[in-house]
């Protein structure tokens, strides 16, 4: 029991140092309109979560040692500004939903000091070709991903 | 009034006449799970919206001679089934939603006789930095998206 | 022995047959000098290799169902004119170079009547982490290439 | 006189402290094969002379400031090793060769200590659509290139 409390006392500690991840426009991501292609977004947005999940110590071949892969249900991007080559885009991963066998991130990316874009993904996973219950299959990061979505 | 009802039809006649836009999944496209990696599929979205507007007589460089950009303003994607390497996606566009100043397409996917991917995008009108009301700027397009969107 | 002779003609009247490849230039690969970035060629190139060995019988699952992988060893490009957004690109494929354990492709690509890009690609073939002479592996793609480069 | 050796001086400074470039290799850029797909290099070499060329004090928006542009000419590739998703990939760029109007960058890419891949590009200097001489369009990049060259 106080075990338990110890690692909540561990995630919610960690939540608190945890970076926001930047990702600096490559010259090659901007389109005709000399603007970050809207596509790469989605991009960011992995590395975004795949950065939010190490700094947790929950890694994609942590999850992936265990056979257990973790599939993009849906996407969503609403562009506010454009950015371009250079520009340094702050990303913050939240989790903005979550059941047993489904969760949501939410990118929150500002650049230049202004928000240029919302995003959110959502994510099951599978084990075996069908899906798992996160709770029962990977409890640990369920229980990380419950506390840190309270 | 006549040449009105005469356009009309011709924009009837066109898009009973419009063919489905097809995407055969590239050995690049494919990620580390053997699947189509999710973001590509917000590029195969801009590439059938490009061959739809070219197939109605509206192509971006004619939109763009006449100094009007049309940026997205949001995507979604609703991922149902993974494809891979050589699959042949099909791509049906059509008008979801429609407004002076903004309009929105829904992208229904199919491959081997699967629906994989419900995409949508919504887009504005930029002229010099500023939006514009299509229905004035452009009001032969407007007609048209006006038109299918019924 | 007429058999080998069989072969021969059958693979002389394929290669007669094939088609060049063609590419058009996405909205999306192109670059904030508005021309196709540099860096996509070598994914046409990709594509093109794949449709000329499809044509010729020895598909990518082909050969990966035999457990061969054939990773690329080096590729070049000289670029002589830019393309752009809806340039259709013709790609002429064939075989340049060839050994028992290397092959490779030269790719000469046209658009608009000009001469667009020349690139070459170095292959192997690699079984259970090991180089392996293609010609004892995979004697019919073998003998089909020599003749070919012929 | 010694406001030219003051600069040789700046510049040999600048080069002896100017840091390795560094890719960490994303998700979306693994193949099937569950390696780096080949022609991502090309952009990471690019990544590389971007930042080189920034380092050095002549930044990509400084050359296009001057309405002068720097396409590419040519670029190749030896693999030498895979990499794949979280590889750190090292890239020292140093200019290979250098003339009055072209200009030649290597670019040697190390990984978990192994040589991974080496590059090379050429490039030209062009203003409204014309080559021309850097040694007199831009003397103090020349110079600069030159002597990191020698």
């Amino acid at each position: 029991m106080s075990g338990e409390n110890d690692k909540n006392i561990i995630f919610a500690a960690k939540f608190q140092s945890m970076h926001t991840y930047q990702h600096e426009v490559k010259y090659y991501e901007c389109d005709r309109m000399g603007v970050t292609h809207h596509s790469n977004y989605v991009r960011f947005m992995e590395e975004a979560r795949v950065d939010w999940l190490d700094q947790l110590g929950f890694g994609f071949e942590k999850i992936e040692a265990e056979n257990v892969f973790s599939p993009v249900i849906s996407i969503s991007c609403e562009y506010k500004h454009p950015t371009t080559f250079k520009d340094i885009i702050d990303i913050d991963v939240k989790i903005s939903k979550m059941s047993e066998t489904k969760f949501e991130f939410e990118y929150t990316m500002h650049a230049n000091g202004k928000l240029v874009c919302i995003g959110h993904s959502a994510h099951c996973f599978i084990e075996n070709g069908r899906p798992v219950a996160i709770s029962k299959r990977l409890p640990e990061l369920y229980k990380a991903l419950v506390e840190l979505s309270a």
